[in-house]
Formats: C-alpha cells, sequence, structure tokens
C-alpha cells in the first residue's frame, strides 16, 4: 500500500506537455476545459514543443520538469500517438506531483528513477472524442484532481511496477565503453545523454579523458559552462536537466557530430586518476 | 433585438487568437496590457499560430475553440491583414462568449453556424498605433468588457446579418460527389475539411464507400482513430475540431495527398447501404 | 543617489522574455519556479523566442515591450551566451518596472533611452546548475522582488553609466545620409530600424522624399498603415514598436530587400519642404 505525500495546495496548479505545438488550438483548447471547470488554478505550460509523436523526449521534459513545478501540482502529458486505442490511461504520484498520462512509455523515466508513490489506471473509453484525449478526457480529470479529489475515486490503484517502460533507456559499461544514448536535442543543439549526472557523475569525473569512439570525432573537453570552452571543441556538460550533454560554445553540437535523438554515443573513458575521483566540472546535486 | 444569453464571470476571463506568431513579443504586449488593466482576469492564449493572414484558418480556430472557452469569456481575434484601413473593428456575442474581431470574415464559421445573439460595431479611428490594433483598441477593449461593461456602452449596435463572410466556405453537393475544401492543415499533416460533423455525419455514415477524386488517390478508410487506420491508408474521422479531417496514422495526409489549405477536395459516395444511415465510427454529437 | 518610482503592484506580475523558444522545457521550468515561490504572483510571457544568442534582439523587444508590461513588475531578460561565466547578473529600474538581466548588452536600449532610476548587482556564483541561470538564479530573484523584497536586500547599487552598452547603436547623420541599421525583422518580414520615432519623427516627416541607397532599391513611400502602400511598393512606418520599420503590404520587405538583421541601410533624405517639417503619416507619440 502506497501513502500518498502530495498536498493540494491553496491555489491549484495544473502543468501541461504536449507535442502538439502552439500553431494548431490544440493546446489552447485543453487550457479553455481546464479553465473553465477550475476558473481559480493556475494553468502552466512546461511545453507543447515535445516533436511529434517523439514519447522518449517526452519522458525526458516531464523527468527534467517535475522537480521545478509547484508541489502539489497536476501535470499532464500527452504525447499519444495511440490515442483512441486501448492503451490505458494512468497516474502516477512522484515526489509530491500528480503526472497524468498515457500508459505508453512517456512515464519511463520518472518510474526507472524511483520516487513513485501511487499509480492508478482511469476509464477512457467511450468519452468525448476518440482523437483528443487531451481535452476530452486528461483536462477535466485533471481540473477535478488538481481542486482535490483523491485519484481513487476517479480510477482504480494499480501496480507502478506494470507500466509501460521504453527500452534501451539505460547505458551500458563495458570494460572503459560507455553506451550511451542521446535523449534529445535542444534549441541551441546540446545533445542530452541518457546519463544521470547523480549515477554517472563519479565515474564520467574520475576519468582521465573522455573520448568518442566515432570517426572524425573531435576531443571530449569536460566542462562547467558552455563560456569556457574553446571555439570548436565539443564540450561534456553537467546539464541543467540533470543528464549529461554534450554542447558547443555557441554552436550546434549535433550539427557538428551529426547526431540525432535515438542515436548511440559511444563514450571512451581513459586511465582513472591516481588520486581516485575528481570532482567532475559543474556536477551539482540533483534537486 | 437580441438578449445577451452572457454572463460575466466571477474571475473575468480574456481568450486570445492572433497570427502574431510568438517569436515576437507582440502577444506579449498585448498580454502586458490587458494585465495593467484587469489585474485579476486570467488570459488565455488559443493560439497565436495561425498561420499569417490566413483569415480562413483563423475562422475556424475561433469556430472550433469557442465551445471549450469559459462561458462569459472575451475573445480577441486578430488575424488583420487590413489594419488601419477602414474594415470595421466588430464584437459577436455568441454561446455565452463575447467575441472581438476585425470585420474581414474572420468571424465567417461563427455567424454561418448560427447562435450570434447580438452584435456590435467599436470605433477604430485615431487611436493608438495605426499598425497594431491588437494591442492598441483590442486589448483595452477587451480588458473592459471582460470585467463587465456592457458592449452597447463602447460600440453600436449592428446588424449580425451585415458583416463580411468569407465567399466558397459551404460544401457542395451535385449527385454522388461532395466538394468540399481544406480549411486548414494541423501540425500532425491532417486535412481538417469543411465539413460539419453535425451536417455531415449522417451523409458519410450513409455511404457504402468514399473515394476521392483525384489521380492516384488512395481508398479512403473510414475511422474513428488515427490508430486504427492501416499504414500508409488514408482515413476519414469525424475530427475533434467538429469538422470531417482526412488524417493517416503517424504520417502526414497532407504531404501524402499534396492538399495545401484552401484546396478543394471531391469526395464521391457510392450508394447508400439498404440498411439506411450507419453511424459513422467516432461520430459524437457536438458540443 | 537615485529614488525609486516602482509601487509593488497588489497582485505580483513575473515578466519573461528568453531566447529559449518554447520547444524545449527550459521557459517552462522558469515558470514553474516563480509558480513556486509566488503562487499568488501572474506570470506573463513576452516572448521566448528572441533569435538564439541575439542579444540586439533581445534589447529591442526589452525596450518595446516595457510601456505595456504593468507598473511595479518585474521583468525577467535572458538572453545569456555568456552563461556561468563572470559576466555579471544585474537588475534596474525603469519607468516604474525592474528589469533583471545578465549585463551583456541586452539593456542597451532601456539604458540609452535614460529613465533609469536605479541599478544594481546581484551575486550570481556557485547557485544552482552553471548553465541556466534563468531558472536557477534569475527566477528566484524575480519571485523574491516581484513580492516586494527591495533589491538593496539582494544586491549592490552600482553606477548604471557601468553596465555595458552595446556598440553602433545609433544612428549617423552625414548631410542628407542617415545611416540606420536593422535591429530585428519580424515574422511578417517588417524590417524594424534603430530609428526612434520619438528622435527621427520630425526628420523623416521634413524630408521632401526618402530614398535608400542600395542597387535597384524601390522607392520608399511612407505611409502610415501597411494596407496603404500600393502592391510591391517598399514603406517606411512609425511603427509600433517605437522605431521606424521598413515594410510591404502582405509581402516579406526582408525577402524582398535581401536585409537581414544588424545590416546597415542608407537613406538618403532629399530636399526639406518649405513649408518646415510635415507631420509624417502614423506619427504619434510615444507612451
Amino acid at each position: 500500500m502506497t501513502r500518498s505525500r502530495r498536498r493540494v495546495p491553496a491555489r491549484p496548479v495544473v502543468a501541461l506537455l504536449t507535442d502538439f505545438g502552439l500553431s494548431d488550438p490544440y493546446a489552447g483548447q485543453m487550457k479553455g476545459v481546464v479553465a473553465s471547470l477550475a476558473p481559480e488554478a493556475r494553468i502552466l505550460d512546461i511545453s507543447h514543443g515535445v516533436p511529434a509523436h517523439d514519447i522518449l523526449a517526452g519522458a525526458l521534459y516531464l523527468d527534467a520538469s517535475l522537480p521545478w513545478l509547484p508541489l502539489g501540482c497536476v501535470i499532464v502529458a500527452v504525447v499519444d500517438p495511440g490515442v483512441g486505442t486501448t492503451r490505458r490511461l494512468v497516474g502516477v504520484e512522484s515526489r509530491g506531483r500528480l503526472v497524468l498520462a498515457p500508459d505508453n512509455g512517456l512515464l519511463s523515466l520518472l518510474l526507472t528513477r524511483g520516487g513513485v508513490d501511487g499509480a492508478w489506471v482511469f476509464p477512457s473509453q467511450d468519452m468525448g472524442s476518440a482523437t483528443f484525449h487531451g481535452r476530452d478526457i486528461f483536462a477535466p480529470l485533471a481540473a477535478a484532481l488538481a481542486k482535490g479529489q483523491p485519484p481513487r475515486e476517479r480510477g482504480q490503484p494499480v501496480d507502478p511496477g506494470t507500466l509501460v517502460i521504453l527500452p534501451g533507456l539505460d547505458p551500458v559499461l563495458d570494460g572503459d565503453r560507455l553506451q550511451a544514448r542521446v535523449l534529445h536535442v535542444d534549441r541551441f543543439g546540446n545533445l542530452i545523454l541518457n546519463l544521470r549526472i547523480g549515477e554517472y557523475g563519479a565515474m564520467l569525473g574520475a576519468a582521465h579523458g573522455v573520448a568518442m569512439d566515432m570517426p572524425r570525432a573531435p576531443r571530449i573537453v569536460r566542462a562547467a559552462t558552455y563560456a569556457e570552452l574553446p571555439p570548436g571543441a565539443l564540450g561534456l556538460l553537467a546539464g541543467s536537466q540533470g543528464f549529461f550533454e554534450m554542447a558547443m560554445d555557441r554552436e550546434s553540437a549535433a550539427r557538428s557530430t551529426g547526431l540525432h535523438p535515438g542515436d548511440a554515443v559511444t563514450l571512451v573513458l581513459s586511465g582513472e586518476t591516481a588520486a581516485g575521483p575528481d570532482r567532475i566540472p559543474g556536477v551539482v546535486s540533483e534537486r
């Protein structure tokens, strides 16, 4: 039996994360529904710019953004190519927030990180349109839960271990080779890797050097900030999203390396320093 | 004499729909003005991504979004290539909301749908800048009306029948051929047609089959959800915006068909079923 | 000794201006922090679409938007390629609002315009992540100041004359030739020049004619609105952002002229009218 740590705040907050973009009126219609049902609630856009149908990027956005959102808020996450099919509509409580999402892997990074204090399956059939559950099912549910209705009054508890987790999310260490993966390329061309700072900071800090196993790959410079990287150098930084990222100063690391979201990246770590793990510049404890 | 059905809500709501995009600070400045004049109001973005100067798409966004916005709200709709000219600045009350817009066809779908309970013309000359009425005329007017000032105190009543309606918005049925039009292509490449679900659902549901009169056009599959479409199939769905749409599963129907906004589409309906109108999958009553 | 004119409003307002874009969750995380620390505050997006690392465009957005924001608000402006380096983190009070920004030139147009009633330097080292000061330093600082904490409790007063101003921002008048510069190209292709309406309105209005010193440059038509420009004509208008702009009616002046942000533009003014300065159409006094 899980124990809820979520306290409903004085002012309800509904935070939205979707792949709807902002060109169409879809996000606006979701907000209209929340505003109609919870006039007092704050509506907060995490982003509507998850690349269309990119569940992996959505999983990153969600995991990286959750700790910065108000305690007690309800997060609606919709990257849902299977809308209207039998995929389940679920909610999980994590670190004092409640997240509603399709059960298609979007919760993967939250689930593998741990700290889930409850999960529910909500009914999703025969309600509203068949193609826009974000507006017709998620939004009214979020409004009710944000105002304080307990999830158990709307759904059935479920074992979080039964929720879908995307395959291939874990890095693999093979000798001195660390096989990682690009989770996302951001606006600035920074490559966010599936290497959590909390888990890989010591290893990467202890390595004497880090190189990338790619033809003509530049040597990797470990740095704390973009601006301290020499022109043209590829940096490995403890990024702001809780993961290591490869970046350049005022240039696109994605364009320079040719790497895309989902691509594999092999980092070659050279001999540890005698003095033991150094602290990699810029590694701060995660929130 | 029309009779207002609009009730001003406890918390005023101003909803914005423009073609300003979000790269420039234009939408932000409009919001700044509303926030200055109505500090207690909620400001809700329907979208600022109407394609530049695309009055037809704006008309769709407006008609499709209005029912999902809080009752009593004021909607400011600005797609206004004729800003600063003699085009009128008008307001209509529709289904319990008040919509402010240039009188250039942006209200077309609201007007042809019916349910207009009042219309006003507002003064627009000699106020603020000549090129940004959205910020300098619409925003302060919206703030005042959202807070409860009656429209008649700011403008003159006008016959809704005198407002501009875009030509060519009505589909034409000619024997078994239904001539429709693409109103908008959304982010996912879905083609939204000018076929209201409420008006054309029975006809399209009753047809034994639906084809598109285009060289090499794929057969059209009627479906309720994107995910039930076979790979590469073009679906006809009762979409979430109140209109039928042509779509594919995780592919762009626009790219596949080469159709663009405004293009004509001829649907060929084959013999009705003996049993009479079937219910087309996914057709739900409109809100 | 400067004297603050800022009054903290009943409802705190934090306005955000960044080059983060809206595809990534960065702006959303900043808002999450503000919402966590100041639940009662309104959060207002000026724009997150400043072109990446374009400090000049950011300076324009800031100067053009400030007068339209609620009095007493706190504005966070982040276009910050030097994040994590020794560039200072500063605040200035201007026309009743408080602006927080990196000291990299982003405040240039505010500073050259005058009306600065105070400036402070805030500590920026050893706080949060090294690469996302917008979320980790600016946002919590803004929340505190928006709620009423005086800037002097968080930072040290500084002479505004020591703050960084971008070079080359002033137009140069050489005989009948006015050397200007493109500050920004907006969504509609309008070219916003570094010619403040208040400073250059009389000169441009008095000129008999204005031409552009460019091969094959079209003659420039002075106009008050886009719609009054003949097809294909390049207009010079007193724009809505406080500066003159070159524009076309429903066409992109940027595409037509080939001009880009930062480019130099030389306007050739022909003989003043005998009657003295005419009023250029559409010139209104700045707010």
